[in-house]
């Protein structure tokens, strides 16, 4: 849902009832990963009821820490019916928020429930309002509403909350009727009442699953209109319970929903708060974004308009957290049967690099959907250089990373666009590959004719690096021009930072794919002999006006490696 | 000689002989100007003979706060014949390298002076080695050679420096001999003797100048060949005697004078330490650039790799100092003649404007060579806008500055290019001007069409202003992609120094145009009148790949100022 531009999602807090079990760090993991990764502005749930401060306080700094800014403050339902309130507890939403504000000061945004019809638990409607204004008293900034049926139940309680003098926003919370049985579950739980005229709607179509949920629908675009025209309204709240459809179609009937394909970067941004600035990277993790977000998480100033000449960009030191639970989610067996439950030569490598390129099955009849480098499928973008790409693999240029050049197209060019409307992008053409010794011996002669058009930087495990690029400053190779600005360029071939992407692009082979075969084995022997003796080459075509030379840089390197008198041998045995 | 590229310039001090002058001013000048402005790297000489401890270190302190970096430590000649040495004085070179060094530590690069026929005064060629060698015990960097004739007799002095363990870079000073009596002059002051092999070549043809100067250059030209062919000089010093054209016909011979027509940026790069750095500058001053590095010279950083969101750049406050004195040079008489000697109606400025352009004389007979925004005759650049600029300036368009737009030109482009090689480029169309405020009623009618395409800044000499730049941005309106480089945009229009370049563009209506004529005369309400009344605007096409649309706008404009039913009035008497 992240396409349609939500100002921000909710993530729910683990149900009380379940509090020894780890879901508190499921929450506050896909709130992080929502945030860090897919960059979006993220409120974090959080109840108070039966926890200790010691313990809220804690989930608050581990939130912090992560780069959430939004907490939506709860008690939460007590467990079982026996709970009384804790002289020293929290034993309402107002305690939390008191609490959040004291030990955080202003660092979160805190968002509270509104209960249109009043909490079920309160004496009355006008004592849960005086409930509210001492929550909003208390350092809430705004409000998000328990679910309703009618936009007049919704435009009363805004009428009255006001009058009572809470002035910060209050969001309706919007629920789309999904289903007969779900409506009448969630109605019992939240001890609401639906009303009679939906519920005469309803009864005569209950078994029909289609018409509820088109009813449902109906229903809550109806309800969405009165509260737009309303005025009063400043924002839409979804209870979506995790399914996308009726929400978007409520949207789309609305007209809010807006799939805007344009990305304002190249990249994902972050929402962490400390990343807002951040406007350049290096092109190297462009395929591990988040290897790269956890390399760098520690970093207290980003990247902004240039990367620099930071000789140290003090990545975070390689370990297994980036190179194995970042991986692919793909269980052992589906990766042997993608990469290869036995490999019997270097050969057998390029042939997996090319079915990944070409999206055939392998010899097993399996896809290659992933490699140990590329999370995903192709790109798009690299999908135009498919054909070139088969054919290098083929023979062992094994590319994880690649451009195509671009001279001006428009920012909102559906492919290679990015950033805000008539601006203009551009690219240098990028090809970043693993080749044996013998292949950099020939390209190393090849490269000299290509002087100054193209850069290389090639590097092998221990760290023996060729390059000629001699004064190690950043190659921009993403840029765009737009309206008003100054010029962004968000992606960077940098020289330093390719020597930390080089222990981490080498150790994946041992990591993700050498270790799926026993210790020993042929298959293992393979890949670490590429690991160990492989280079990794990055090229650059400074020429970005020009049809890409990349392709026949390497061109030529065949043609040198097949010319007579000394043919170069497969370097491993055949199949 | 700046476009030869040498290492540095030498500006040597005022004559001893001439204390009580203020020459050390014109010395110390010359060398600033080189430096900031002209962007050359300079060695200012220094001579300490005479001179007290307190005004050495006054000049020091004076060159170090006008960014010189590099001194020529002298000890310069006696006054008269009955010189002694003082106590406390400075008596030798040495003691001015040890007085830089323990004032102002390594500030300062030092040279010093090595004869390699030892000094006139010394005892002898040995003695005056070991004082060499204590001038640089004492602190200095390198060692300049005063002039000699033969290359035997410099490399034999090389090696006697490295002999005694001076190990510092040794430079030959070079004397391309131009002609006859100046040459026995030279060696009179110096006390040199010319080889005889070199007089009985010059004998014969000394009353012919022109084959003397040319023996002289073959002469340098042999010599310098043998001091290269060495291996032991790094380089080579000229004694030019402020002429160039021996010294330029050596270094061509040679095949050492590479005048190299690309500038590394758009504008001229200062030499000053601090401002090294330096890449970004707002386009405004583009025609001011010492009013530019006056108004920042209190900066503590500069600009580099983007101008940034600065809210407040602080520029140095409006003096008379840049508005008077950094003005161009030509007498109020021959301003007069240029900009009218009496003004009749704001048309005679429209004209003034209109003549500056075409470059065709005024009614006078004279030419408009400079306008107090740009003290010289159009840029190349601007050339190609002639036909336009021409047509808008006749009806009161008053244009100040401006560039065409360009889309990805090499950066070895004669007029537009810049930079290091193999580069491509960019420009936005810009335009700024003064104009009525009519015309500006008309203008923001037209600009509407076109939205976002073109940014406006207009604003009168109160400060009331106008944008569609909501936020306050800057605009990169040049740029340049190199190969292995991030991207430089050394030009951008910024909102907020727009409004400190206004009250200096304003001002110079005033002090340079108004006050050439009597308080109260016409002449000079009319000036006043455009200054009172008059808006300056700026527009930026950020359209880079289309022809600017900056004409078609002024087109619209006039239209819009020309269809009836309301005819717009010239807005004073007309001629």
């Amino acid at each position: 849902m992240g396409s349609g531009g939500p100002l921000f999602i909710d993530v729910t807090w683990h149900p009380a009832g379940d509090p020894g079990s780890d879901k508190e760090t499921s929450s506050m993991m896909i709130a992080s990963t929502a945030v860090n990764y897919c960059g979006l502005e993220s409120v974090l749930h959080l109840t108070c009821c039966n926890q200790s401060q010691e313990k809220i306080t804690g989930h608050l700094a581990k939130a912090k820490q992560l780069g959430l800014k939004n907490i939506m403050a709860l008690r939460g339902d007590p467990l079982g019916t026996d709970w009384e309130e804790e002289e020293e507890g929290f034993n309402y939403a107002t305690d939390l928020v008191k609490h959040i504000r004291s030990e955080f000061d202003d660092y979160f945004d805190i968002c509270v429930a509104g209960y249109p019809t009043g909490h079920p638990e309160a004496h009355s409607y006008e004592d849960d309002l005086k409930h509210l204004k001492e929550k909003v008293d208390a350092g809430a900034d705004f409000i998000i509403s328990q679910l309703f049926f009618r936009a007049d139940t919704f435009l009363k309680f805004l009428r009255d909350c006001r009058s009572i003098g809470i002035t910060c926003p209050i969001l309706p919370g919007i629920f789309p009727i999904q289903g007969y049985q779900s409506l009448r579950q969630l109605v019992k739980l939240s001890k609401l009442e639906v009303p009679e005229e939906i519920m005469q709607i309803m009864e005569p179509i209950k078994d029909n699953d289609a018409a509820i949920r088109s009813y449902g629908i109906h229903q809550a675009v109806e309800m969405c209109r009165v509260l737009l025209d309303s005025g009063e309204v400043p924002g839409l709240h979804f209870y979506t319970l995790n399914r996308e459809v009726a929400t978007i179609e409520v949207l789309r009937q609305l007209g809010l929903w807006i799939e805007d394909p344009r990305r304002p970067l190249p990249w994902a941004m972050s929402a962490n708060p400390k990343r807002k600035v951040e406007d350049v990277r290096p092109i190297f993790w462009a395929s591990r974004p988040k290897s790269y977000i956890y390399r760098t998480q520690d970093w207290d100033d980003f990247p902004n308009g240039r990367w620099g000449n930071s000789s140290s960009p003090a990545f975070g030191e390689l370990n297994d957290y980036y190179l194995f639970y970042l991986k692919s989610k793909s269980s052992k067996d589906a990766l042997l049967k993608m990469w290869g439950e036995e490999l019997t030569s270097e050969d057998s490598v390029y042939k997996v690099f090319t079915s990944y390129i070409t999206g055939q099955a392998n010899h097993g009849g399996h896809k290659v959907m992933c490699l140990p480098w590329n999370d995903e499928a192709l790109a798009p973008e690299t999908n135009l250089l498919k054909d070139e790409l088969e054919k290098v693999n083929r023979r062992g240029v094994l590319t994880i990373n690649s451009q195509p050049n671009i001279n001006g197209k428009p920012s909102s060019d559906p492919i290679a666009g990015w950033g805000p409307a008539g601006g203009y992008v551009f690219q240098k053409a990028y090809l970043e590959f693993f080749t044996s010794s013998e292949n950099v011996t020939a390209l190393l002669k090849v490269l000299k004719k290509y002087e100054p058009r193209v850069n290389y930087h090639i590097v092998n495990v221990e760290g023996h690096n060729l390059t000629n690029a001699h004064d190690m400053q950043p190659n921009a190779v993403t840029w765009g021009i737009f309206p008003g600005r100054e010029i962004v360029q968000p992606t960077v071939v940098d020289p330093v930072s390719f020597m930390y992407w080089k222990d981490e692009a080498f150790a994946l082979w041992i990591e993700q794919w050498a270790k799926l075969y026993e210790d020993e084995s042929p298959s293992r022997m393979i890949i670490k002999y590429i690991h160990d003796n492989y280079f990794l080459v990055n090229l650059v075509d400074n020429d970005f006006p020009l049809d890409s030379c990349l392709w026949q840089v390497l061109d030529d390197m065949f043609e040198l490696l097949d010319a007579p008198p000394e043919p170069v041998s497969d370097g491993a045995v055949s199949e």
